[in-house]
């Protein structure tokens, strides 16, 4: 199972020196001077290095992989006592033990039918990831900046909202919290699809629910402050295979999974500015992730607005360019090549809040860049895919790790089938060779102001995984499909955990 | 087919003397009092007779029954003639001659593969429907309220938009033209949807976009105006045979129609106050058809805004009540119970513009009671559905006629799933006795200030059309299930018509 493909976790007592480091307060001066012995370090020398930050993602992995490493042995532990007279308390109490408390209907087994292990290692691992959701990973790191709030330094760039698509590709699953280090204050929304073809209409709807905010209650700032709603546009490619293990939604193709991102992106500009006139002028950005060593190319916007998809400030250079300055040197580094992207001054002030923008990114990046190499010799040692489960519907975004989860969101499957089908066969590809079932998780949130929302959630729920079941019939016949689904309340803590309707297993019954 | 039900239009000569009236001006003076000879009559003696409107819509009900009645002669004619040489010259002519201009491969036929004149028949049918969009029937003789626009008229009423849910039942095909009367300027959304079970989380969507084109642009009036939103449920009974010929989706059920539909207005309500705040109120109402005699009930709010599904003032018992009265008696009449059914004084101001807003429905419905009675007797011959096609996708409004077309809104299957069923559910019960395929059409409009919005709304048809084959396959390689789908440009003319992918076509073939 996954776990072998890791090797066995770090035991947590290695990193009790670094326990002592506080992740809320930067590095202490002269730190990144000091040599790290390779088994204790998170961050290397980089003047960007951020030693802090790092330590904490690295623990939040190190905490979610040694949750999912923890079923494979429970299982095989329990594998030959499914006869016993007393399994279902026993398997009950040995899952309770990983942090899985499962109703005792989970641990059904007869001699005719005996226990079904691979619908269980399913249940373990989207039990699993959703007792993760509940730990509340700290998230707040980089919400102050220079002892101001993100939302503040956003809107003096002149931005009030961030709505970022990326592709639904696992190895993005860490795209806001590990790769572009964005606080989850200033995103508005974070939707996935495959190859991150967003639908301009709703964004357009996105761009309204916010605009409304601003003039009603004038959050996050008044309509009348002239800052602007930015969206982000995330493709990927791979630096080592990039024929094979690049986007698949369009044929592993760089120059193409850029180039039709950023037409939807200029669609998307081009739609509110025709349909709320030219006061609505929203920005744009194109950011490119190589998910081998999660450097990104970002395309910056020139005098006009305009990007190009061979035209981009890269981390990987920026990252050599600047490993031997001071930190301040290397900042001013990154700024002047942004402009140099943009094809203006430094000093030009109408390009100025994108291109400090640009350059955060930049900035934060270089200290993943810094993680990688740190960690993972540079590169990630599995370049393709190795996510956990599939999730649909309504974006999570609290658990956070590369190849975590692909993630597609959608409402029904006849609109996010080719995405649905898309993160299947990727699934096929690593689980089936293990004998593994795709564990695949419907999540949708509800609005507790709204009446009967959480009946409606359910609803919907129950019909998207009936759905995924009648579309993949054949599949979850054989038992290499398992589905359920989670409600949770928007803002609140609860979640309610959905099997499919009896109706819907029935059909895996009637499968010639 | 159909005409044979209703038997052969009246020829238009009769209907000469009537021409001389302005269908714009009110009825002269007296006329009201003048017998008129049955034949003849489209409005009757009671003083909210409205005679030029109601002679108008009959002319366009007169219309839409002879453009539909012309089908069935020319294919009759052409069905010996299918193997002729120039059987598709021929055919193209002679369809030309009704108005329907098919490409050439609509007539393809050959020794072992006749013409198919079920799916022609269909064909004509969704084509019939189309050219009487295009036709742009004057829906402007209610825009015009004392000298006043409309929209003023309501404003002053306290209402800004109205958005209007009915039954997705042909019956009320209809409701805004004939039976409600509400001209189309003060209409901001119409969907329909079977028993009026609209989505709550759209329709506060729908708020929010009126909500934001107030503040924005000060449309249709400044967001600091004290008017409402008003939102309409119309739920639907039969007089004659009210346990078989109600609301198929509530079991012909009136309590469990107009309290689902109370419910879910009650809801929305809700949900706007509690998303929006105490200022943000929209308004409802609950409206029941009799779709024997077009009379409605309305369940005037009291004055704390709620409603009871057991109070209601009636169109026909107010009809008797003020038949024998002055004009301006009759109103007063209205007025008067209105206020009684509110349970306030009629000089309570609080209530006033809703009170007013209630007794212009029932003055206009009076208007179409009258109509049905003069027209038909009273009440409709045939009770049930005598629906010409189904239309799904967006909203249809620029024809209306009682059981044009049972018409609910969907963007997918697997949403709108349940409503599509009832209406072809419906269907067989007209059409299967008569061997003619379920006419399904697939109506998008598109917003051409969005870029590539046409090649979205094509995408998306394509794929509903498939979605409603795979859904109903066997139905539809029995050739009892024809689908097309037609696109349409906001506020423009144009229309493109769709056929199925080969695709979605081919599974007809595979079917066992």
């Amino acid at each position: 199972m996954h776990a072998a493909r890791r090797g066995a976790p770090r035991p947590m007592a290695h990193w009790q020196r670094w326990e002592e480091l506080d992740p809320a307060t930067p590095a202490a001066p002269g730190w990144e001077s000091r040599p790290a012995p390779a088994i204790y370090a998170v961050a290397g020398a980089h003047p960007l290095a951020d030693a802090a930050a790092s330590l904490a993602l690295h623990r939040q992995t190190e905490t979610v992989e040694a949750a999912f490493a923890a079923i494979e042995p429970v299982l095989t532990r329990l594998a030959p006592l499914h006869f016993d007279r007393d399994y279902p308390e026993q398997a009950r109490n040995a899952l309770r033990g990983i942090g899985l408390d499962f109703p005792p209907e989970a641990f059904g087994a007869h001699i005719m039918a005996p226990m079904d292990m691979r619908f269980l290692h399913a249940r373990c691992v989207i039990g699993t990831f959703c007792r993760l959701i509940g730990e509340n990973f700290d998230r707040g790191a980089a919400e102050r900046m220079d002892g101001e709030s993100a939302a503040t330094v956003i809107a003096r760039w002149g931005f009030h909202a961030i709505d970022i698509t990326p592709c639904a590709d696992g190895r993005l699953a860490g795209v806001l919290d590990y790769i572009l280090r964005i606080p989850p204050s200033v995103v508005a929304f974070r939707k996935s699809y495959a190859g991150a073809l967003f639908n301009v209409t709703e964004s357009l709807r996105h761009w309204e629910t916010v605009e409304l905010r601003r003039w009603r209650e004038a959050q996050p700032n008044a309509a009348s402050a002239p800052t602007r709603f930015l969206k982000i546009g995330v493709y990927h490619f791979s630096s080592v295979d990039p024929g094979h293990e690049g986007c698949a939604a369009h044929g592993s193709d760089t120059a193409r999974a850029a180039g039709a991102l950023l037409e939807r992106l200029q669609d998307f500009a081009y739609a509110v500015r025709n349909v709320h006139g030219a006061a609505a002028n929203a920005a744009i950005l194109l950011v490119g992730v190589d998910t081998d060593t999660d450097a990104i190319r970002v395309h910056v916007p020139d005098a006009t607005g305009a990007m190009r998809i061979d035209r981009f400030a890269d981390s990987l250079s920026l990252y050599e360019q600047t490993r031997h300055l001071s930190r301040d040197a290397a900042k001013e580094a990154i700024r002047d090549a942004v402009a140099a992207c943009a094809g203006v001054s430094s000093g030009d002030t109408a390009t100025e809040g994108m291109r400090w923008f640009c350059g955060y990114l930049l900035k934060n990046n270089i200290a993943q860049v810094d993680a990688v190499r740190t960690q993972q010799g540079g590169r990630y040692k599995e370049a393709g895919h190795t996510e956990r489960l599939i999730v649909v519907g309504d974006a999570v975004d609290e658990v956070q790790m590369r190849n975590l989860g692909f993630q597609a969101q959608m409402e029904t499957v006849e609109e996010g089938g080719t995405d649905l089908d898309t993160g299947i066969a990727i699934f096929r590809k690593v689980h089936d060779r293990q004998g593994l079932a795709v564990p695949v998780l419907v999540h949708f949130r509800y609005d507790p102001r709204l009446p009967r929302a959480a009946e409606r959630a359910a609803f919907k729920a129950r019909r998207l995984m009936a759905a995924i079941i009648a579309r993949h019939a054949a599949l979850a016949s054989r038992k290499k499909l398992f589905v359920q689904a989670v409600l949770r309340e928007a803002g609140g803590r609860g979640m309610t955990i959905l099997d499919p309707a009896p109706e819907a297993l029935a059909m895996l019954e009637s499968q010639p």
